[in-house]
C-alpha cells in the first residue's frame, strides 16, 4: 500500500508556495522545474490543490499558482486528502455478516471489531498530519535547507519573479 | 490507497482460530466456507500469514490451520504487515535535491522535513495496530456478535471439528 507520488509533490509545492513573498505566483511549468518534476503529470496535482481550495491560480501573463488560503491553515491531511481523496484505507465487507453463522443484519453491532480497530489507527494517521501545516514545512524545510541550498534557491525564485513583475509606468 | 481485502481475510481467519478449542485446526477450504470467500485467493493470504509465523499448517487427515504463537503475541500490526509488507505508505525520492536549489547530497539533513512528517504519522497508525492483539479481537467479537450468530458458529465448528477427530481405539 503506497501513497501516489503527487503527495510527495503536492506538499514540496505547497511548501514552496508557501515561502513566496505575499502575492507572489508561480506557474506550473516553474513549480515542475524547481523540483525537476514531469510538468504534465504534475499538472495533475495541481488541479487537485486547486479543487480542494489549497492553491488558486490566477491569470494573465504573472498568473500562475499561489496557496488559496493562508498557511498556517492548511495542513498536511489537506494535501493528502487532496491527492488521495478521504477513504479509508481499509474497507470492512461485513465478512462476520457471510457464511454459516449469519444472521439477520439488523442482529449485529454497527462495527465489525476488526473494522473498528483498523479505523481507530487511521485516525491516529490522520490526527498527526492535521497536526502538521505547510506553514511549519516551509519554516522547517528552511531551517534544515543547507545554507548553499537555501541561497540557490532564494537567487532562483527572486530571478524567475523579477521576469514576471507587471511593467512600471515611466 | 487501499489495504488489499487480504488484510480483512486475514484478520477475520486469525481471529477465528483464535477461538477454536486449543489443539483444533481448520483447512483453508472451512475457513473459505465459514467467511464465504474464493478458496483459492484466501489461500493466497494463508500462505503469507503462514509465512510471517501467525498461523501454521498441520499436514493428514485432520489437518489444517492454527496460529502459530499464541493469540495474545499477534498484533493486528503482524496480520496487516504478513499481507501488505512493511514498506512505508509514503515513499521519499528526495525531492529536495533536485532542481536549481540542489547541492552536494551530503550536505542535506539524514531525512526531509515532509517525509518526516509523514513518516511520523505512520508511526502513529503503526503504534496502533501493535496495540490490539488477535486474543482481544477475538474476544471483541464474542462479546459483540449477536447472541444467534455466536449460536450458529460454535454449531458450525463444533460440527466440523468432530469429522475431524482422529479414530478413537476400541
Amino acid at each position: 500500500m503506497h501513497l501516489s507520488e503527487g503527495v510527495e509533490w503536492a506538499a514540496h509545492c505547497a511548501t514552496l508556495l508557501a515561502a513566496l513573498p505575499s502575492g507572489a505566483t508561480l506557474p506550473a511549468t516553474r513549480l515542475a522545474e524547481y523540483h525537476d518534476l514531469p510538468g504534465p503529470y504534475l499538472a495533475k496535482s495541481l488541479q487537485s490543490l486547486t479543487r480542494a481550495g489549497i492553491v488558486e491560480s490566477t491569470t494573465g501573463r504573472i498568473g500562475g499558482y499561489r496557496l488559496g488560503r493562508p498557511a498556517t491553515e492548511i495542513s498536511l491531511l489537506d494535501i493528502v486528502q487532496a491527492i488521495e481523496g478521504s477513504e479509508t484505507f481499509f474497507r470492512c465487507t461485513e465478512i462476520r455478516r457471510r457464511g454459516p453463522s449469519r444472521v439477520a443484519a439488523r442482529a449485529y453491532a454497527p462495527t465489525c471489531g476488526i473494522a473498528g480497530a483498523m479505523w481507530r489507527a487511521e485516525q491516529a494517521w490522520r490526527d498527526e498530519l492535521r497536526a502538521v501545516t505547510v506553514a511549519q514545512l516551509a519554516e522547517l524545510t528552511m531551517q534544515q535547507a543547507p545554507l548553499a541550498a537555501l541561497e540557490k534557491g532564494v537567487t532562483w525564485v527572486t530571478s524567475v519573479l523579477s521576469t514576471r513583475r507587471p511593467p512600471t509606468t515611466s
